[in-house]
This record gives structure tokens, sequence and C-alpha cells, in this order.
């Protein structure tokens, strides 16, 4: 089923074929440049739509039958809704009652509230998932229990991969908080108002067919047109999309474990020493509970050294919007909303701009935003002592996470990456990744609580802070020094089966996840 | 060269090959369903761009040779600018230094400023225009200098042509009043504003090459982000790209002549007795002399009744903005800027919106804004006893008009072509016109000086003005009275060569331009 094994140019085997079809190896760094052109999906006339702009249809299930739903089709949802999202599970319900199977599922993120989808991939709806898979999903995978192999892409990679016409959208269907009759959408408005709308604009530009279900139907014409009505084939009012209190949920609170509050502190001054905290940079810290702390301390830098930043990039935040207000940052440049504030400040702050994963992390455009990135924060549940990370995987084995915007911004200037050395007393720095989703070359910095690895690397970096009172260290310090209190950690234990494929941005397999032994 | 002549479905012969290129002769409204997918222009990879996202070259002539200007291009530009331009004439002036031969030029339209094209068209340089010759070009071509065939389409069927792949742009090179060095650019700002660039979203979309020309080089990041610089190649910075007061020129001005305002006091009046003004209804009216004062009058009985209107689309005018700014109108749908005070109005006016081609006017998607237009006003040249009309010719057959967005509005719920019986003597209502734009099925009501022509069809309009003491009358009277004035007009003495084809809505051939007997 998936051709034969090869050793890629970070060392990982990786399979020449995924769910039947051809895959490249990963080639190293911007070593693998595409030919071709992109996909242009079917054209259609505006004949074969209503002359009064009126796309409303009965119910999601009505939308799916005229659109053609079969089986084998892949369908395209939407992330926005995060945790709160009402509309995906229903489409396989349907396509359940309807008997159709072998479908793809393929989502720009899936949650623990997708849970339900395994019943749909246990009574063969879906074959597979292409997307990440959080929580509960990733775990029925790890298990080996989804028929087809999952592929797991970063946010930029599933716009390439749909671009380039790796993967073709049959429907998408577009969860949208605001919506006219004739499908043009934003998340802006409505009771579950999300922010922009950004991970669905490869979808409805490139799939075959589009529906747009929103718990918001105004009159023509919806501004701001995040959606454009002109991609749409149908429309479907229903009483909820989302589950607003889920959507922009509580995650957005700084830390007050002390560890990760120290992690913090010196990447903030790290930032600082290393003078990547200038007037006019750029940054994009993220919006989990350390990253949150560090923009709080480079807020507090900044208004200490009168410094004003460009924008900040990525997931917008009250903390983001708080800094944007005060004038601290000129732009926020905003691919996800985070919370209700931010949401807010959309709609009340022409400097707070919704921007799409095209702009920002399409590695196969004319350039994107992340190169521009003076500095980025990112998470990883393991790096190796070649800086290498890992995001997708726990080291047991088990694929918990998505990897988001991880591998798209580790193009920005300066990668740091604060993580604590151990968690639950197993190390996260380590001799070898259990998935290694991004190459060390591309990571900078890392800061744990007991001291700063700089990337050997970065000798710019290095020579910086010599001098200051940071507790530099190498990457193998740290691993010892973690070892000496958790002990050597154990391999996890793994079948030979592959459970799901990494691809890197460019679309080539940069690794696989393989089946946990149970 | 042109295949064989074929008649269509309109009764226009017309050539099976333009240049060579098969063409599909017109079937009759609605007949004529794509097939296929739409283009995708080739991949590149944002490592071949530079990471700091500076994409400025030194000259025009550096960025056409970086995006690789060789024989045979099709070089597209758009017409923002008016009779301002001064960015197209430069581009055939570099081409014809480098000795490039047999360019297609590819312009949304030309305007009187671009008669130094002649230049290129005779030295070899170009081989022949796709796009509305307006006034010198036009005569140029007319009189059979052209070396190879014109293709005249609408604004809509421009897009149509380049998102079906029916024109492959190499290199598009987008004027634009403000952009940063990443090429993403606007209208709104800068020295020669313009308004909205919708005209080029195709073009930036679609072309292989994107080249941003500047004369207000602002930093990172430009908003609004009407072009995306994610598709743009190089950013050429230049002392200026318009002439401001051509740019938003002094066209826009409503007509003194006595006929004219009785022709558009007529025109409201029918649509206020037909009961097309009425709450939420929308327009579109134009820019001409007599559309702006069928646009005050439609503002004054508006007032009068306390009416409101939904939405004004196409293009927009101070008398426009008036509107909205007074609350008579919800939104102004704009395509196209004519007029300062317009340009401003998007700065300040929420309502005020800028769109593109694809939302208001391509065929070939999901439904466009114009069905929902209530009310269009168009202009012609000639029409004929069957409704028939002709934008792009007079009738002693010299081509000198662009069709605009003529055909492409033809499909709002009521068209109505308010002219004058004759113009210097020469009747405009004929047994035929000379180059048959659009079918007589899609205009519904031609308003003179002398009387109001229904077209048949529309029994329901005939119905509603019934006992109104509007002066209507059928369109063979309205012709037989111009003949007793004028006497009967002469045909025109035309080769059987053919200078041009014009395109419908859909792609097919719906009419030929002969050359002028000279």
């Amino acid at each position: 089923m998936n051709g034969k094994m090869v050793e890629n140019a970070v060392g990982r085997r990786v399979p020449t074929q995924i769910n039947g079809e051809e895959v490249i190896p990963f080639k190293g760094l911007g070593k693998h440049l595409p030919k071709g052109n992109r996909y242009g999906p079917p054209i259609y006339s505006s004949t074969q739509y209503p002359p009064d702009g009126n796309k409303v249809v009965g119910s999601l299930e009505e939308a799916l039958k005229k659109c053609g739903l079969s089986h084998g089709m892949t369908i395209s949802t939407h992330h926005h809704m995060r945790d709160g999202d009402l509309v995906s599970n229903e489409i396989f319900k349907v396509a359940s009652k309807l008997g159709v199977k072998d479908l793809v599922w393929f989502p720009s993120a899936s949650f623990p509230c997708h849970e339900p989808i395994t019943e749909y991939l246990e009574d063969g709806t879906i074959d597979h998932i292409e997307g990440s898979m959080n929580g509960p999903l990733g775990r029925f995978v790890s298990e080996g229990k989804m028929k087809g192999t999952g592929v797991l892409r970063s946010h930029g990679g599933r716009y390439q991969a749909i671009q380039d016409g790796e993967v073709k959208i049959d429907i998408a269907v577009i969860a949208a908080p605001t919506s006219d009759p004739f499908g043009n959408a934003n998340g802006v408005y409505g009771p579950s108002a999300c922010g922009g709308l950004g991970y669905a604009l490869a979808d409805h530009t490139y799939a075959d067919r589009v529906i747009v279900v929103t718990d918001n139907l105004i009159e023509f014409p919806c501004f701001p047109m995040h959606i454009v009505g002109n991609y749409v084939d149908c429309v479907v009012e229903v009483d909820r999309i989302g589950i607003p209190e889920k959507i922009v949920s509580g995650t957005t609170r700084i830390t007050r474990s002390p560890d990760r509050l120290l992690i913090a502190e010196l990447t903030a001054r790290f930032c600082e020493e290393a003078g990547i905290i200038h007037d006019g940079f750029t940054f994009q810290t993220g919006a989990g509970g350390t990253s949150l702390a560090i923009g709080n301390f480079f807020h507090k830098i900044m208004k200490k050294n009168g410094i004003k930043a460009k924008f900040a990039s990525g997931g917008s935040t009250q903390f983001i919007v708080e800094m944007l207000e005060e004038g601290c940052v000129d732009y926020i440049l905003d691919a996800q909303t985070f919370d209700l504030e931010s949401v807010k400040s959309i709609r009340r702050n022409p400097g707070h701009k919704v921007t799409s994963i095209f702009n920002c992390y399409d590695y196969h455009s004319k350039g994107n935003f992340t190169t521009m990135i003076d500095v980025v924060i990112l998470g990883a549940t393991e790096i190796d002592v070649g800086f290498n990370g890992n995001v997708v995987t726990h080291s047991d084995g088990y694929m918990l996470h998505g990897i988001g915007g991880w591998q798209n911004t580790l193009f920005g200037k300066n990668v740091i990456i604060p993580v604590p050395l151990f968690r639950d007393r197993i190390p996260v720095i380590r001799d070898r990744v259990t998935t290694l989703c991004g190459p060390g070359e591309l990571v900078d910095v890392i800061v744990t609580e007991r001291g700063i690895a700089v990337n050997p690397r970065r000798t710019d970096l290095l020579d910086k802070v010599k001098g200051s009172d940071l507790p530099i260290r190498s990457i193998e310090e740290l691993k010892d020094e973690a070892e000496k209190i958790c002990g050597k950690p154990r391999e996890p234990e793994l079948d030979d089966d592959i459970v799901a494929a990494v691809k890197w941005v460019d679309g080539t397999v940069i690794d696989v996840v393989k089946k946990v032994g149970i």
C-alpha cells in the first residue's frame, strides 16, 4: 500500500506512496522546487445558479446531496470554530445515514469535540483524515484504528497542497458566523463570531463545490467578504454553528507556573540582550500560557525602552490587542483570533488586519510573511540535540497534536523554542525526536528553566549574548542535565505500521508516525 | 488564418479560428456551458524570492528582463489610470528597444493616451491587442493596420478568459498608486490614487509573472491589500505612474443638453411608473453625462418618496457618493472609481466598498452580482429593431469604443438604454446594428427624446406603464421617425477582412469587426 520505504534527507525512513498516491521524500531545506501549474477547479456557469442570488437550501443534507456527495470524496472543513465546532460532525452523520463510504476528511485542524468522528471512521464512512488530529482522534489513529493513512500538514502546507492539486477538495463545508444568501461570508459578526476565516480561503477558492453553513443569515451584501459568494454553491441556515465559549476559548491565560514564568522571562531577556527587540521589530509569540507570558515581558521591555513593533502576527489575543491599542504595535496580522476581545478588536481597530494562510505561510507562493518576522516563539513536545523538533507525538509515540503553523514559522529570522527541561519526569531534550517535524537548521534557540541553548549555526546570536549573565549552555548539557534528573528516557514501543505521514511545507514527506504497540 | 466562417446563433458570420486558435461561435443565451477546469499558473517556491520581502528592482526594464520578457508573450495591464496612464506605453518602449517581437497586449481597456502604441504595432513589437480599443487605436485597427486580429471582451469576459485559460498572461504589469516592497498594493492612497484596483485581480491571480509599478512605495505592510504581494514577482518604483487629473478625469459632468436631459427625465419617470424604484432597490447608472442626469433624477424621486436603495454598483462618482452620505443608498459596490470625490469616499465611508470584476461580472462563476441589479442604465452607438445593441463601432464601421461592463450588465433585471434618436443626423435605431455586441433578448427598454420602446418580451413592463402619460411607442416607430428626419442610413463600406472579433461573456464569438473601406 505504501510503496517502498526510503531514507529521506533527515535520515527518516518514509514511504514513496501514501494511500496509493506517489509522494516525494523530503530532500533537504529548499531543495525541492515545484513543477507544473496550480490546480484549477472545474468551471461552472452563472446560468447554473439562481439569478436572484439566493443559494439557500433547506438543510445540510440537501446541500450535500446537491453538491453530489458520493463515495471516496474529499470533504474539507476549517477549524475557526475550534473546540466549539457544531458543523463538522454533522457532515459525516449525514454521510453515514446516506450510506456514503470511504470519504476523506480534510480539516484544517481537529479538536476534542470531534471525537464522534471515530464512529464514522469505524463504520467506513471515512477512510482517513488528512489534517491535524488533536486529542482523541490522534489517540484513535495512533492505535492503528483508521483504515487509511493520516496525512499531517502545517497550515501553510495545507494551503500548498490544495493550491498545487495534491489534495483536490470535492466539497468544502464552511461554517460561517455571518453570511448572506449569495454566500458572501465572514467570521467577525454574529452569535458564533470567531474573527477571521483565513483557514477557509484555499478551500473556497479551489474546491469543486462549496457549502456555507451559518447561524446568522443576513441580507446581501455581507461585508467584510472573507468568503466570496462567487465561489459558493449553497448556503445552509442552522440554529447554531458553534458553542461561543468554546470558539473563543479560555485557553488564552498567562501561565502561573513559576518554572514557566522563569522560561518566559529568560526568553524575553535573551531577545533583549541579542538585540532582537528593536524599534520596528516584528514578532509572533503564540497563544499558549508561556507564550502569553513572553508577550507580556516583550510588552514591558518595549515600554521601558520606548520601542514600537511594526507588527505582531499569527494568533491574536487580548494581550496583543492591548499592545495595539496602546500604540506599542502598528498592526496585528491576524491569522487566527483566539479570544472575544480580539474578535471585537477586528471590528473596531483599523490596525487589526485579518490575513490568510496564503499571505502568511504558503511556501509555494512568491514569498510569504514569515521570513519577515524577527522573532517567532514556538512550542515542541520534544527537541533533539540536532535542534530538530517534534510537535505531533508525545514521547510514548501517541499522536496528540497538530502541526499548526509550527513548520511555517520556522522560517522566521529568529526561532526560539521555550520548553521545560522535562514534563512529568520525561526529558524534552533527547538524542532523537520520536517524530521529526522540522529540521534543526531552522531552530535557533532553546530556552529551558535550567539554561538556554543556541544553535551553533547562529554564531551571530552567540556573539551577541556573550558576556551577558544569561545561562547559555550547549544543548548536550541540557540533555544531560535532564537525564541526570529523570534518567535516560525509554524509546517508545512502536509497530512498523505507519498510521500517518508528516509532510514538510513543500509537500515532501519528512517523517511518519507509527502505530503504538498496545 | 481564421479557419472557416460560420453563422452563429444571432445570424452573424464569424470565424472558427482567431489568431490561429480555435474559437466557438455564439450558441445563444445560456447555451454554452463551460467544460474543464480553471487555469492554474506555474507554481513557484518562496525560496526563489528574497526572504526580507524586498522585491524592488531598479527599473521597469530590469523587471521585464527578470520576468523573462520574450517574443510572443502576452503582457497585461489594467486601465485604472485611464487616460492618465504613464506605464503601459513604457512597457512596449522597453520591449521595442530590446528587439522583442510579436507580443500580445492585453489591457483591460485602452485610451487616447495609448496612441503611441501604434508605433509598436508598426515596428512588430506588438502583434495584436486583445482588449478595448478606444479612440486612436481603434481607428488604426479599423483601417487594417494591425498584424494580428484584435479580440474585444467585456470586463467580465476578460476575467472569464483569464480564469478559463483562454488567455494566458505571461507578464502582468500593474500600475499601483501605493505598494510596499513585497508587492502588496492598492489604489486608494498616493499621488496617483485611482480608487479600487479590481480590474487587475484576475491578472495578478492568474499571470505567470507579476510586476507592480508604483510612485508611492511605502513600508510593509500596505493596506488595503487590493493586490496581494504573494502573487508579485517584482516591484518597480518610478517618478509617476499617472497624471492625476486624467486618472480621475472630468468626464463625469451631468449633461446640459436639453435633449439629453429630456431622455434622462423620461428614463427616470419610466422607472418610477414601472415600479422599478422601490424601497431596497438596486441600480447601476453609469458615468456618462446622461447617466449622471438619470442618477440625479433617481435621487430626487427617492427623496420625494422616502425610498432608500440597497446598493449602487459599477462606476462611482461624486453624485453616488452624495447619495451614500445622505443615507439614500446603503452601499456603493465600486468596480471603478471615476472621480476624486469617490476615491476620498472609499477612504472615509465604510459603506463604499471596492469590489472586483469577479464579484460583479464573471459569467463563469457561481453567480455574480449583476443578476441582482434592479435597473441598469447603458449606452449604445446603435440599437436595431430586434433590440440588439452595438457599443464598439460607429455606423461608419470604425471601432472607437470598448465593451466595458456593457455585456455583463445586460443581465440586470431591467436593462434600459437611453439614446438620442440620432447623432449628427445619423439614426441610432436601425434595421441592423453594424456590430452586434449584445442580443436583443437582454435589452428591455430604449428611451429616446421622442419616445420609449419597450421590448415586446417584457409584457410585464408594458402592463405597468399602460395608462401612464409616458410616450410609449414601438421600436419600429422610433426607427421610422429617425429615418423620416435623417433619411435612410447608408450601410458602411466594409472590406471582408476581419480586424477584430467580439466575444460574448461566455467566451464564444458573437460578431466580428471588419476593416473599413478606405
